[in-house]
């Protein structure tokens, strides 16, 4: 079997048709929904990029690899999704985006160069790279947002795009009159990418993913990683008009959450992308647009399953899709992603497996509280190989695909948030360390926990599904608190760090040292066989004299 | 300035004359004390070697290094005292024991040669080794418990005693008749061992420590690190004598601990070396035994003392003395060490800072709560490194030494026991996941969690020094658990693994995205100097037809 472990950047889990959205028609992510299942219930790590995909490319959590925000190193040696599969013999590439900063200095320390193999997937979070494009090519005074080279600028100047940086003057711009319109500036979401729509990021990622499947020989696992429909928001025609203001869902959001905020959160209300997405033109503007880009990404899934059908693929092929976390949109106040409410922490999670075994829970929903890390484990149990528990935090999702109800599955779901690389840290006068917040949810109760000295949020999401209401300073819920910190506490003293030993080896290894003559509890010999004893036992040894 | 940092394995706290000891007299113990400041209350943060030790090597908390146990290898990549040491300017050498095993899977998944510079410290826990020796040389049906050269061995065998393994039939054994008698059976822990006192283990790594201080160009650091008190109990002449049952303190222990004990304490209760510590005729062989290792190793520091002295170089070393655990010797119905009362997790911890800003503070003591992973945040001080808080997470004692009350000293210690490789966690039906447990300790509450589902254990050291009354099933004592399980969870909660982001490098990149051509919260670019958007404005790119 192979793995098609496709990646959406910044998708809300509503903005699917098979997840409700009532004028958003995506046929294509519905049809994978169709032949698998599609968990409702599915929860990131960490609500940014870059720890988010550290967590599902390491199947851990944030706290446990500790590359915690965009840019934050992950350390050498951290054991990945590609050493894993790898393992169960099974190749691993990437396409696209994985966010991921290799740790030079740590590489530096272990003598690893990044022009060779070993080097070369510990600076690609263990993916061998088929085409890297991390997709935000930014430029400004101090030079590219990102030093890499850009396989997508490098196509878009073969195909006659001209200047330094196509990317951001024809595939994130549209055009006002005689001049680039900047698909950075809210104002110019509505119009057209200034590109032909079969050179945009997302059909070329598309291509790129067909002809990898194509040369491809099994068993192997690719990851497809779309930056999209991640920001700037502007995308080609026809996506540019698709969706008008009639389209945009209302925002949720309520005065009562502007009354006496928490402190924290109340910082996020404060910045300038919640300002913007306070402005209905802005929504107006971004919302259609936000909608087309994932328009395009379902059509183009349409054409990569067509192409595995067409191929003959679809029989031997997983496929996952999710994304890295979602959009506020305006919602709560916000905009982005980076705090912990559903259209922030959320994502789709649509899982397809070929097999027969799969076949009772095709077109089925999972309501099983579901973690971005388990994405790992299922990949390396699907790949035959087994999931290392002591290194993979996440658990395997195939006995939910196989219509199994696994034991003791997990009572809460956990995702953290380090903001001490945001101006928030600074606002608030919280140290880096202290920048640290911890969601715990149950399924109804969400917990979040602030380091630094906070008191937590508390939302009951039976009762306030919106979310609207913070009941982390009610006395009343003062049990409901505890029950949830005790959740935080029991997850707080996981075994975590003690990758070179798997159970397994521990219960064989056990007993072992007496048959290597560690016989430290003897008063006498006689409390163990002779075989035991039987070095220590004998003449005695004169060949030295004493004084 | 040079840094001796000597440990002894298995020293009890309260075995030094300076500790209050009423009939060992250990003068050079007490002459370090005298030039330096004893630490009252330092706990280790496993009382084992191999855990305790690695925490000492890498500054961190077990969960955190994850090497829990004896033989549980410490993760390749692992930052240690070697590497900040080294990054400050100071070699670092290993003489003696370490109890290291290297993650040798995860060298080969990175390539690191155990033969390369590189790979030696990677498998030597950070330390450039000048001669490494375990001092277990163990040898059983299955072959030696360690399967490196034993430099020990070799001296002996080159000093003329015979045979394959001398350290075991003369370094280890007396004689009964024309019969060995080996030291791994207490019995025989009242014989002189059959060797020259100058040939035996301590004062042979104290003269490797002459020999490498006689060469040895600063700034270097030296772990000096000897096997004994530890077992076998079995000591030279004339040490075999210096001690009978009139200087064996009374037994801490008490009938209460037997009544409705702790169900993870009554399997300790249970095993051999418990039953064997309770007989009268073990405590009055071993701890006179005990008692002339711990004297033997005394003289030795004063030879290597006097050499500082003699070769003008006290004034430019600083010097730490420490254990890894303690020894129950039958304290608490107990032997050996694994659980947490004091004569187990405290350990001596004497620093002599030879600098002149320690002159107010000679001959003190210090009350502080102090953990070993200090020691490691103290060497890169004194070497005059930056402390790297995001990697070490002990805290400098400098201050303490140079009279200084720190501020925010740590308000609890932490200890951490894995017994998943024991028979203990077979024997309770837990599995290897859950057979750990937490002490944490403010002071005076002990609590004692143990993962599985069992209650804590607490113990009130200021009403009931020698622990003896199980506090952790009493509901009055409800309010003093739940505080403790508070610190215990912040210490969850703790930042252990962004270790390749120091809170500096994050301050220093705070903001610079958008510098960098990152833009996304922009309505119309009239937000931010210009300088930003110059790279998104101009002329509309017209080099492509759209369709």
């Amino acid at each position: 079997m192979n793995i098609l472990f496709v990646m959406y950047d910044q998708l809300r889990f509503d903005y699917l048709s098979c997840a409700g959205h009532p004028t958003l028609q995506t046929p294509h992510f519905d049809r994978v929904a169709k032949m698998g299942v599609r968990f409702t219930k599915a929860y990131v790590q960490s609500p940014i990029c870059g720890a988010s995909r550290m967590s599902y490319y390491t199947g851990r959590y944030v706290s446990s690899h500790g590359a915690q925000w965009n840019g934050f190193p992950l350390r050498v040696g951290e054991i990945t999704l590609g050493d894993h599969l790898r393992q169960a013999g099974m190749a691993c590439w990437l396409l696209g985006k994985t966010h991921m900063k290799a740790d030079a200095k740590g590489m530096a320390r272990l003598g690893l160069s990044p022009d060779s193999v070993i080097g070369a997937r510990q600076a690609e979070c263990g993916f061998d790279a088929w085409a890297r494009d991390d997709g935000l090519w930014g430029q400004g005074p101090d030079g590219f947002y990102d030093a890499k080279r850009s396989p997508y600028n490098e196509y878009l100047k073969s195909k006659g795009y001209d200047g330094e940086n196509p990317w951001a003057d024809y595939a994130n711009a549209g055009v006002e009159g005689d001049q680039m319109a900047s698909g950075w500036m809210f104002e110019n979401a509505d119009k057209p990418a200034n590109i032909r729509e079969e050179d945009s990021e997302t059909p070329w990622l598309t291509s790129q993913a067909i002809d990898f499947i194509n040369q491809a020989k099994g068993p192997w696992c690719a990851h497809v990683s779309f930056i999209k429909p991640h920001w700037p928001y502007i995308v080609p025609a026809p996506y540019h008009a698709m969706y008008g203001t009639e389209d945009i869902q209302p925002v949720q959001r309520d005065d009562r959450e502007l009354e006496n905020p928490h402190p924290v959160l109340a910082a996020y209300h404060d910045i300038k992308v919640a300002d913007a997405f306070r402005k209905q033109e802005v929504r107006d503007k971004v919302i259609p647009a936000y909608m087309g880009l994932i328009k395009q990404c379902d059509d183009q899934l349409g054409r990569l399953l067509d192409h595995l059908e067409a191929t003959d693929r679809m029989k031997d092929t997983m496929i996952v899709l999710t994304s890295d976390h979602g959009d506020y949109l305006g919602d709560h106040w916000l905009g982005e992603k980076d705090f912990f409410h559903e259209a922030s922490v959320k994502v789709p999670m649509i899982i397809y497996d070929p097999r027969a075994e799969a076949d009772a829970t095709r077109g089925s929903t999972c309501d099983a509280l579901v973690e971005a890390i388990d994405v790992a484990a299922t990949c390396v149990d699907a790949a035959g190989g087994d999931v290392a528990d002591h290194i993979l935090e996440g658990r395997s999702l195939l006995p939910w695909l196989h219509g199994k109800c696994p034991k003791n599955w997990r009572q809460v779901v956990i995702s953290e948030y380090d903001y001490s690389a945001t101006p928030r840290a600074a606002a608030l006068g919280v140290c880096p360390r202290d920048a640290r917040m911890f969601m715990v949810f149950d399924g109804r109760w969400k917990l979040i926990h602030f380091e630094g000295g906070f008191r937590p949020m508390l939302f009951d999401l039976q009762c306030d599904p919106d979310e609207f209401v913070d009941l982390g300073d009610d006395p009343a819920y003062a049990g409901e608190i505890a029950v949830m910190y005790e959740h935080l506490a029991a997850w707080g003293r996981r075994m975590s760090q003690r990758v070179t030993m798997s159970d397994a080896d521990i219960d064989a290894n056990r007993g072992r040292s007496a048959r290597k003559g560690i016989l430290p509890f003897l008063v006498d010999g006689s409390e163990v066989p002779d075989a035991l004893t039987e070095k220590y036992r004998g003449p005695v040894r004169q060949d030295y004299t004493p004084d």
